[in-house]
């Protein structure tokens, strides 16, 4: 019953009128990313989505994965055979090393149909989605044994990849996990211990499964200085690439959950399993932070998708579902009742998740844009600025976006009424499956402390700098063009509540550090708001031109126009209760012993 | 593994010091209610809710209500026995007319427990609740020969009750309903039609259901003129009170839900079944908004207390589980790790929610005591100033305490990290159960569009203003008190925007109907902020007398403050930002056509 529809012209208008990607044909794979190209990759991307992805997103709901006694698991009808589409059609190594296999392109580009596909099922996407992050840190941190014996079959597919961190009694302080390597003598180890929630730790739909696995080489220091990193294959692989006997590492069960069902999350046992070294002893954090990195925009995405979907379903409903009359008086006195989408409550609604929505979608691409730079450019300047910038709002794309598409997955279940609560509708299941995404590759908490702790300060704070020139350089260029006006001085407003905000906390978390910590959420979501107003402004620059251009589809650039609006007006006044929030402080926060609470 | 304590101590707070009962018993049931017997049925409620419901929570929630091919349903284990000790225990007829059987105790204490209950098991507790609804309807619009058929059975719970609005094409828009009722000739009516989204429509726990049905009388006039409400018991009474032969109504099927597993959900058909009158024929409406005005604070309730059970956990757990080290350097440097409570983004979401569940377990128990005073105080102009705020702040309590139950429901499970997701731990069944409460009786929605459109304009705005002089006065009274200035100037300010907006939807709301749509919600919510500052302000105040005559339990009232504090400094500001939305009105709400979204 649910629909799905990708919004192509969305992500066009963001490719190619917004960022204007046409520009940045020096970087690598850029050039083969021609405006025709792009159309077709989304096109084909958005069929796929629509047609293969999208009908099996309740099925996985409902079969979810089930584990045989031989610990062998089975994912929901029809996945298998739709994964092995998405292998086939090379989508998985879209952006990927071409030495590898892959296609080169643009990771820009591989962001924006990712959007649709997790929009389509985000269930069945996490399988790939694991398998990227596993793929980046052996791209990163491997050696070029490793690289050519993983990589290739990766990147086609037909073996998937893992991330292991999480143990029973430790996920964020990852310094006190247990799980135990022993030297073999021959250069690989043994690896024991028990991973948990581990996401397509064991399925059916690849040959083999190359787990990344955290864990403490004997001896090695406490903490987190002592963790290394270990390539634990399912299957062990011959020098020839061949896979053979089956490694000791099994799924123990797998957990019951209040969505993702579609996907496998095991508790993963390590018995003596065979594992080798990746990027060496001790260093394992930093290679698992590759991944980590990796994981967090594409989680960052989920959210966005989430929204997306669960809003076009609202919309449709909003349109069809009659019941009541406007306040105005009947607007379709011919029938019973009028639709939903006439009352102003359910626009507030719908104006609100759009807004986010489309801003959201313009952010998560402008990022994987600086990415591209930031790892493609020739030019060390742009590729250091592009890699402060991309480091700076990693944690902003995570918490904000999957934040906001929980709430907006909440709103668009409330368009439907009752319906919206029962699992027939499929509302239930977008509120359920968003709710993972605030949580997993770091709560949300966690980013707005590596934002507000770690990312603002760093090199004094040249990267958040950076991102204050930005915006305000935008607002100052279009300050003589009057119909800019109205969305430059409700993004400045916002600019100037951040900067205060950024000020306050340098004096203050200096002085006490829980000053920053009791700070980090609200920070974190007025950053969210100023910089999705930035490209609300910069959506809005574009749609100006194309209407100037005397484009075509003028309604479609007045849409962009009215949401944008929407945006500054009612969506902007939030910056100030978060600057009046954080300037609070820690001490109202800390008052109460924790036997109090 | 998830864990309960009702919190006796708050609300003996709140019934003896804040609102000073005592003070009330020249009501009727009042006198009885003295401080002794008071904190006995209490403390006997805390004890019935810990050990008898909330071992069932998890229970019901896993294995659901089921239903055979007869059409029978039957109830998860346990919850038959433990509804059997409920009535026996004379809970449900606490506060229910003593001609009847009830024990007629105050309302207020009804209400005051029932949130022990709901915390500790909302779906079974919703088989009562729906009674309770029925109950008042017969009692105000029944005839003498329906009351003493009906009442003495449902007040001892031998028989339920339900409410059978919705039909598949209707909700909100009962006008627009079809299930019809066709004269007997006997004064009876055959009803048929079907009914969808019925709460304990069928069960196992009793041994008469009934069912008050919305239908209309074949010739009614079209819309809501023309609607009837009926008694249709699943069992024919006999004059004597027996239970005869089967009424022609039967549950046609079970709703899949995304909570409240363990209350029956039914479509329930009827098929000429027989029904009896009630309130007079087209008068349907006006009767069950008896039920609609007393289920809409009890669900208001159910938003509270999920959101005590899930803090209570959340609280636990960031005691227990210990994960990383304070900022300010480590607090148990004997341990691994500190435990979650230690940081400040933890303590930010443990102390919204906990000033947000105090204050509305006071606003909660204000309200029903204003119910008390509306129905049973013989001064009239007692009983009306009453009966105007209950009125005011209904859709308040249904609405604000269930979105921000829900929403805390939400952050509580975030504490957990991934454990938050798996259903072993509890966690995501306080979320999904939380989530109906914004939904049914009335969605928030709509609860806003009641506030702003029918309850304050009604008698020139009398009730409002009211209000309004209520929560000036205590500022005002209390200026010169220097300890209680940094609650009453937040107070003033949050009172200030409500103000302001009220007077903006005034001027603009008559210009356009739509301007009073678009602030609905926001409006709610800023009110909803105001009285719970409010609240938090009579606590404050009672707490610090506490502390002045050398009370004993320092502590309490001291963290009392502190909350308190919490609350102004970091929750208030919001007023802010919901006026400056309200105050955009609804041009950009309105822009778009309905093909734009």
């Amino acid at each position: 019953m649910p629909v799905f529809k990708a919004p192509v012209d969305d992500t066009l208008f963001i490719l190619n009128d917004v960022l204007g990607i046409e520009r940045y044909s020096n970087l690598a794979g850029f050039a083969d990313a021609s405006p025709d190209v792009v159309e077709a990759i989304v096109q084909e991307a958005a069929k796929f989505s629509e047609e293969v992805l999208f009908p099996l997103n309740q099925v996985g709901d409902q079969q979810g994965c089930k584990r045989a006694d031989d610990g062998s698991v089975t994912t929901p009808e029809g996945f298998k055979a739709a994964y092995k589409q998405y292998c086939e059609s090379g989508w998985l190594g879209l952006a990927a090393d071409p030495e590898y296999g892959g296609q080169g392109l643009p990771y820009t580009l591989h962001t924006a149909i990712g959007e649709y596909m997790s929009s389509a099922n985000m269930a069945l996407m996490m399988y790939p989605g694991l398998t990227q992050g596993a793929i980046a840190a052996i791209q990163v941190h491997g050696d070029d044994a490793q690289k050519s014996k993983y990589l290739p079959k990766m990147i086609e597919g037909t073996w998937t990849g893992t991330m292991n961190l999480t143990e029973p009694h430790c996920g964020t302080d990852l310094g006190m996990l247990r799980t135990k390597a022993v030297p073999n003598g021959d250069g690989s180890y043994r690896i024991s211990g028990q991973k948990i929630f581990i996401s397509a730790g064991e399925h059916d739909m690849s040959d083999n499964i190359i787990h990344l696995v955290l864990a403490r080489i004997e001896g090695a220091p406490e903490g987190t200085k002592g963790i290394s990193l270990f390539i634990v294959p399912k299957f062990m692989v011959g020098e020839d690439g061949s896979v053979g006997k089956r490694n000791a590492v099994s799924c123990g069960s797998l957990e019951e959950k209040m969505g993702i069902h579609g996907n496998s999350t095991c508790v993963m046992n390590y018995d003596e399993a065979t594992g080798y070294l990746i990027g060496g002893e001790n260093a394992g954090l930093k290679a698992m932070f590759v991944m980590m990195n990796e994981a967090r925009l594409g989680v960052g995405l989920q959210g966005q998708s989430i929204a997306e979907v669960a809003y076009q379903n609202a919309a449709d409903y909003a349109r069809e579902r009659i019941q009541g009359r406007a306040l105005t008086g009947p607007k379709y006195p011919d029938k019973k009742a009028d639709p939903l989408i006439v009352h102003p409550d359910i626009r507030r609604t719908l104006m609100t998740i759009k807004s986010f929505n489309e801003a959201g979608r313009a952010f998560v691409i402008w990022t994987a844009l600086k990415s591209d730079i930031a790892h493609r450019s020739e030019v060390e300047a742009d590729a250091t600025a592009a890699s402060d910038i991309l480091g700076l709002v990693t944690p902003v794309v995570k918490g904000v976006l999957t934040d906001r598409g929980f709430d907006h997955a909440v709103m668009a279940q409330q368009v439907y009424g009752g319906h919206g609560y029962i699992e027939e509708w499929g509302m239930s299941q977008y509120v359920r499956d968003a709710r993972i995404a605030m949580i997993y590759e770091g709560a949300n908490g966690i980013q707005a402390l590596d934002l507000v702790g770690r990312k603002l300060g760093m090199n004094n704070g040249r990267a958040v700098m950076a991102f204050f020139k930005e915006v305000g350089d935008f607002c100052e260029d279009n300050r003589s063009d009057e119909k800019m006006a109205p969305y430059t001085k409700a993004i400045k407003k916002g600019l100037n509540d951040m900067q205060a905000a950024s000020m306050w906390l340098m004096q203050n978390g200096m002085k006490d550090p829980n000053n920053a910590g009791a700070a980090s959420t609200d920070y974190m979501h007025l950053f969210g708001l100023v910089v999705l107003g930035y490209m609300w402004g910069l959506m809005a620059k574009a749609a100006q031109q194309k209407l100037a251009d005397g484009a075509d589809n003028a309604a479609f650039y007045e849409t962009k126009l009215a949401t944008a609006r929407f945006f500054m007006e009612r969506v902007m006044p939030e910056t100030a209760m978060r600057k009046a929030r954080i300037e609070t402080g820690a001490e109202t926060l800390m008052a109460l012993d924790a036997e109090a609470f």
